[in-house]
């Protein structure tokens, strides 16, 4: 175990991996594995290649124009006409903007078909999870749900750290599907920058602060 | 100084001192003075007491209700019939959101009266330095400008994470009074976190893991 004291480490990629429904209630400290680091397992069949009759494709193609990149704007666009928030609210210009951020490794702001395939699986993943406790398909959730998630996502935080964060991601005490993504791609987007400076798997890491400032600003 | 090689340390408030006009092209590294952190200096004559007559306790009282402190929503409501945005378009939920979480500093997810009267000042700052930018209000300014006002306000930071920033808070290529807003406030609530973690004012902090989650997420 590389970071005693949070379970399964930083965890987070075990919980969301595509196709795999999350049981609330079991996976608590030390049944979610430790995934490779840095390595998206899971993730890696979803990032090459592609096929014109690929639905995805189509969608990508039609707004990415000629430089075959999306910018936020266009991934909104992409989103919804894809349907994949179902019968979810779209996703708003802003959790587009970091979910972007969050997969943008060169610095562009933009998001190529490869990254966007590998958001697709991973909203999907997390549509699911989310639609499990949302079962009269209201389109929220409550605060103690949201916890339970991330808690089962794999992520071992303090609870005044939960609550922080439930709390911030919450309209007048309750959870909205977009939110709830934001929350998850921040979640996920500030843990991967973290564990790429803590090069000793130990959980803490010394940040400079320009550099921390670079990986939390954009997200 | 307190943070070789940072000019006038994390900087950022004497930059925004209400009522204080930047300078375009001239405060660089050395020009902005340190401020003692922590005391919000050029705050402090706005974080005490309220008249009935003051305006803004109207526009507070009539949203906040009887436990006397606004949520995001509350917030938004606020300051657009606050008419602070002047002609530029109100601020967003996401902006008002990061706006309480800047100064909520006992973790409601409200704020206070005071709370509300320190951003108003600083938000009007802001406002101005936008408007110096923003000569024939077309409500965006260019990149590169936001980039200097940045510089201006008294951050030091690397020319790479400038770039990032500017992208992230751009929508083709421009960027509007909203982002910029949400810019300053992600920059101040992130230095203040920051800061407050490093005792010794040396420019860097050993994070634990879940204290990085607890002061990134919720902004």
């Amino acid at each position: 175990m590389a970071y005693p004291g949070y379970g399964g480490g930083y965890g987070g990629y075990s919980g969301q991996m595509p196709g795999m429904q999350m049981q609330m209630g079991q996976p608590m400290p030390g049944t979610v594995p430790n995934m490779p680091h840095g390595g998206y397992s899971g993730y890696s069949g979803y990032s090459g290649g592609y096929s014109a009759s690929d639905p995805m494709w189509t969608y990508f193609t039609a707004i990415a124009g000629q430089d075959g990149e999306v910018d936020a704007e266009e991934l909104q666009r992409c989103l919804t006409q894809s349907g994949i928030s179902g019968t979810y609210s779209p996703f708003s210009l802003e959790t587009c903007r970091i979910m972007i951020s969050m997969l943008d490794r060169d610095f562009t702001g933009k998001m190529g078909f490869n990254e966007f395939k590998e958001l697709w699986a991973v909203l999907n993943a997390w549509k699911q999870n989310f639609m499990m406790i949302d079962q009269d398909r209201s389109g929220t959730v409550e605060l103690h749900e949201l916890s339970q998630v991330i808690a089962a996502m794999g992520y071992r935080l303090s609870p005044q750290t939960l609550t922080a964060i439930v709390k911030r991601y919450s309209k007048n005490g309750r959870i909205f599907f977009d939110d709830y993504v934001a929350c998850c791609v921040k979640l996920r987007a500030l843990t991967d920058f973290f564990r790429r400076r803590d090069s000793m798997q130990q959980g803490f890491v010394n940040f400079v602060y320009d550099d921390f400032l670079q990986g939390t600003m954009a997200i």
